[in-house]
């Protein structure tokens, strides 16, 4: 290469890497405005003070199997804090070996969800976390069972207590879900890659993931998959272009229109959240497709009527796999021995 | 009173106290013969150095549930290190909700047995971690099935590499469970009262804690429950003197006898190793009972002969209860993401 040549070489570099820094500045402002930046810190919750004991509380809960009648389904189980939050099935297991109807949505960033389950039926965490003991397909007990399991062990009434200082009736299935949505609003995950770029890191994301992430908003994803969560704010028809086929969309299922009972809520779910993508295969509420890229594209036609080519795709999923963040450190709780008071485990049929 | 009422009240406080002092380096002095002391750090493994990323490692294959194939049953499940290593359950509950044949027994400890499962059926724990996984009723899965599994995460090959480094194939059955044994062998409490008592704290245990160490000595309970982790070091017939009733001792299930092949280790077990005794319930290889005042009579009448008093059954109990450690700090691991290679969750029967 002779010096001429080198020089110019030199010169498009500076030209290449301020052009990419001046994109780099206008996609961040862009990025701004479509999605804001999630806080560091666990958000305040109406009505739900997060205090230390109420939090330590609240993990507890969360990995009590005693919370199920069998004894050996946790909220953990579904929603694996070691495994982005959900269990890497197409739907869960429950109680009695069945099948819930819906896929497990992660717990990470759960908080930031305008509202809960695919379907929205629950206005928040708290009340989220009440379907789940109560479900036959899933933990199967009682706010009575539970009750009463809690109040069998001094270690938890103390907890309680502690947690609901001023109530006359600490140790109720309300608080449980309390303590539970407490904890669950310290599972967020706020460092990834994607936060680091907004954060004014040029080079958190490579070429191809913000050339994925200028797709993401070009084609229109950000439409529906906004805020701060990549989504979980809002509720659209699965479908809106073009419907998927049965094995992705059974028609069994009919989404939001079994909580508002308004026709044209049949197959409207929530938009799902993306942060964490990566880690909460297999996708939809069907969790029918394993492939993020296959998602990518399915979305592509059944939402936007748009032919995502190759190459989209794979900006766009390079893009969101910069969504995984850095799940919060969760020490194993110690729960308290069950006593004589505490409600045996059901009898559970054996199936052969 | 008056004043020399208070002095012979004093100085009898004194004698006593002295006496009691005697007493206890005396009762200190037997204890560490029929026990010894626990190790306060994880015990070499022959054939298995502990390593950091080993350790680490197993925590991980500890949690994980993919190495079942319906992904959601791991070693944690039955095993959990919340719950004095075990599941609370008379037996434990595993692939498409099958009943275990026998109580699960703490890992907490383990390591110290001279054998593991209720009849010894493997030597060590790492020979234990390969049941389970491939056991139908429990996480159903293969040896070729959990190396696939593993291979396709890249997370773990450059795991096993590095806790395996001069092996040709680290990635293995083998090494999995030599790596899971690791983990277990850091499951250890060496710290409860009794073992505060052993190392010289007199007020460890209090005077109805130190009756029922006596009374365990004499009554002839450490005759099989001896050893640092109280048992678990040797076989004996269960109803020794007078056998129990089949709802303790279910005659199909003939213990060791299934090992052997020999007919005088019918209704053989192994002792069971009582330490955190009190977080185990229910207890014996039937799960059948569930208050520990009741096992310590039935052992009395089954093992021993003997017709213990409510008084020696509440103070055996209560020594018992001065066996509970602190289980040491797990951090809940980070699995990684499943990806296009991983074997799928195999498709689980709907038991209706």
């Amino acid at each position: 290469m002779n010096h001429a040549l080198k020089w110019l070489g030199l010169a498009a570099g500076v030209f290449c890497s301020t052009a990419f820094a001046a994109d780099s500045e206008a996609l961040r402002e862009r990025a701004l405005n479509n999605f804001g930046v999630i806080p560091t810190e666990a958000p305040e919750i109406k009505g739900n003070k997060l205090t230390e004991e109420k939090v330590e509380l609240g993990k507890m809960l969360f990995f009590e199997p005693r919370l199920s009648s069998s004894h050996i389904i946790s909220c953990n189980t579904c929603h694996n804090v070691g495994m982005g939050g959900h269990d890497y099935l197409p739907v869960s297991i429950g109680h009695g070996w069945q099948k819930g109807p819906r896929n497990s949505p992660t717990v990470l960033n759960a908080v930031f969800n305008a509202a809960q389950f695919w379907d929205g039926r629950a206005a928040d965490l708290a009340e989220q976390a009440k379907g789940p003991v109560q479900a036959g397909v899933e933990m199967s007990s009682t706010p009575a069972r539970v009750e009463a399991t809690l109040k069998s062990m001094p270690d938890y009434v103390r907890r309680f207590e502690a947690s609901f200082p001023s109530e006359e009736n600490p140790v109720s299935f309300d608080n449980m879900a309390a303590a539970i949505e407490a904890f669950e609003a310290t599972l967020i995950t706020p460092d990834a890659p994607f936060d680091q770029f907004l954060r004014g890191q040029d080079d958190a994301l490579n070429q191809q993931e913000k050339e994925g992430l200028a797709l993401f908003m070009d084609k229109g994803c950000a439409g529906c998959h906004g805020g701060v969560n990549f989504g979980g704010q809002n509720y659209f028809p699965f479908g809106l272009v073009s419907r998927p086929g049965a094995d992705v969309l059974p028609p069994g299922d009919k989404g939001r229109f079994a909580v508002t009972d308004t026709v044209s809520d049949e197959y409207v779910f929530r938009a799902a959240p993306l942060r964490n993508i990566e880690l909460t295969a297999p996708y939809f509420h069907s969790g029918a497709v394993w492939s993020l890229e296959e998602a990518v594209s399915l979305m592509g036609t059944a939402q936007l009527g748009t032919e995502l080519n190759e190459k989209e795709v794979a900006d766009i999923s390079a893009f969101l796999r910069t969504l995984t963040g850095k799940t919060p450190e969760v020490v194993y709780p110690q729960l308290p021995p069950s006593t004589d008071e505490t409600p045996r485990p059901v009898d559970t049929v054996q199936y052969e």
